[in-house]
């Protein structure tokens, strides 16, 4: 599970920072994570395969978030693809993205099935072969809405001696590394906790986006492995954040230290903040393995060193 | 005058390249000229000073000329711009930025002055202190338009031995140099050509954006120092041009030399043309002076050296 930041900046992006998207590779499938503009540029740069991306999530509808989407799609068409695209994003989006491409003459060569973000409480929005996705409300000005993405326990590993031991056929380990119990020719049952080990811990990333502080957001990430969280401004800037619906570096530290989380990635900065070295050292005051975002980085989750 | 190109890749944007923008410096006001995805961070890669951007020029409703507006008016807003904007497109696109800014709940702090182009004639548009800008159809499959920016011819230069030789006062210089003729204390009456040179030529600037090859496309632009003309494709692809509603390299050296233009500049370019030294080589064939369009070049218009 490796997750690339395309982009970091607040509304105004700079040199530097492009407005939010972050990708998550699991297994080699890519989910893309808001899609602020320039996406599908900072995509070639990292160079990331169109073509593996087949689920999109938008947390809310601000501008940073989603005006890179419709260069996207439109791409998406021109090279060929044919296969549905999942969207992700609150309600009213479905119309605004339909009447817009329609506005533009955009008939796209595949179908987007589109789901809802809504409700009060964690909603599983996806569930697929090695991933389950999560969406939980967030506080902002408009709705908005976080992801959780947490891998699904993987296969168990063999004992390599006991194959030998117990004469297991190739074709019965499929099942056994799913946690089947052996039954050896003369009808002996071997199980599976004694011919197997378990697999590597799954792993999580929470998308915390545009977000105030608010003390039920940590009950929704409980335990993450990765928690990104919008960190806008420094603590010198706290009613700003509370006016525009914000957090700021502590808020969001205090969120991954109350979430249990293992290491805390902050982004979203204002442009004010050229060098967001103060940020990162406030948020470490309260949670000590924070790491900043930084575009064009990739974060391996669950095994990401903090200095 | 001066122009810097910000994206020269047609609907499928590069690591290199990104989607048409092109900013027209002229004393110091800025004209930006169609406005693909991710403008606003070309600006301000290129150091280009958003306020000083009064006029937005979009030639026509497709993404790639258009899906980078949306975040811009939304920066200019955040940056405290006050000043409205002059906007320039088809008539049908005042109606689709309204209601795309209403969904997603912008508002900005200024006023977007509306021009709508149409006609199937030239149109003055624009006439400020030192430009006149034209609008002028073009054959794509929506409707789409060219731009010409022509210089106003600058002040004389006064003769500087006259203004001793007839004590001509400082207060009368500035009507000399816009060519009154200047009368003695004595009554005597020196006649302006007698006492100033011309000034600079004027220079001009043509866009000539998505359309196929047309005859009359030339009579529009008539002696123009420089002119941009898209150049999709390479000749080999003359037939997808005409499908596309889109020009080759020939197409646009073939308009250019037919205009009499001093310069052309090609761009637009397929993303399938990673190297695009074989469309300047055939455009320089029927029209030597000749260069590409490459992502963040500058050219000073009237003075541009061609190897």
């Amino acid at each position: 599970m490796r997750l690339t930041i395309l982009g970091s900046s607040s509304a105004l992006p700079t040199s530097e920072r492009y407005p939010s998207a972050h990708v998550l590779n699991v297994h080699e499938r890519l989910y893309l994570i808001d899609c602020g503009e320039g996406t599908q540029m900072q995509l070639r740069r990292n160079k990331i395969r169109f073509g593996k991306i087949n689920h999109i999530f938008i947390s809310h509808i601000h501008g940073d978030h989603v005006f890179g989407l419709y260069g996207l799609l439109s791409t998406f068409s021109l090279m060929g693809r044919t296969l549905p695209l999942h969207l992700y994003a609150p309600e009213n989006y479905r119309e605004i993205l339909l009447s817009h491409l329609a506005d533009f003459d955009i008939h796209l060569n595949y179908e987007i099935d589109f789901t809802a973000l809504g409700g009060k409480d964690p909603l599983k929005i996806l569930d697929d072969k090695h991933l389950t996705v999560t969406s939980f409300p967030l506080k902002h000005r408009v709705p908005s809405f976080g992801f959780l993405f947490r891998e699904k326990p993987p296969d168990r590993n063999i004992i390599k001696e006991s194959i030998e031991k117990y004469k297991i056929p190739v074709s019965r380990i499929p099942a056994i590394k799913k946690g089947a119990d052996f039954i050896s020719s003369d009808g002996e049952v071997i199980r599976n906790d004694d011919i197997t080990i378990p697999g590597p811990d799954p792993r999580s990333y929470a998308y915390c986006s545009d977000t105030r502080y608010f003390k039920r957001l940590a009950s929704f990430v409980k335990g993450v492995n990765l928690m990104y969280h919008e960190a806008t401004f420094d603590d010198s800037l706290g009613q700003l954040a509370k006016t525009t619906g914000h957090s700021t570096s502590s808020d969001a530290a205090r969120s991954a230290k109350e979430a249990g989380a293992e290491t805390l990635i902050i982004g979203h900065f204002s442009a004010r903040h050229k060098d967001i070295s103060l940020l990162v050292e406030e948020a470490r005051k309260i949670f000590p393995r924070t790491l900043p975002a930084i575009d064009g980085t990739t974060f391996d989750v669950g095994n990401i060193h903090v200095p």
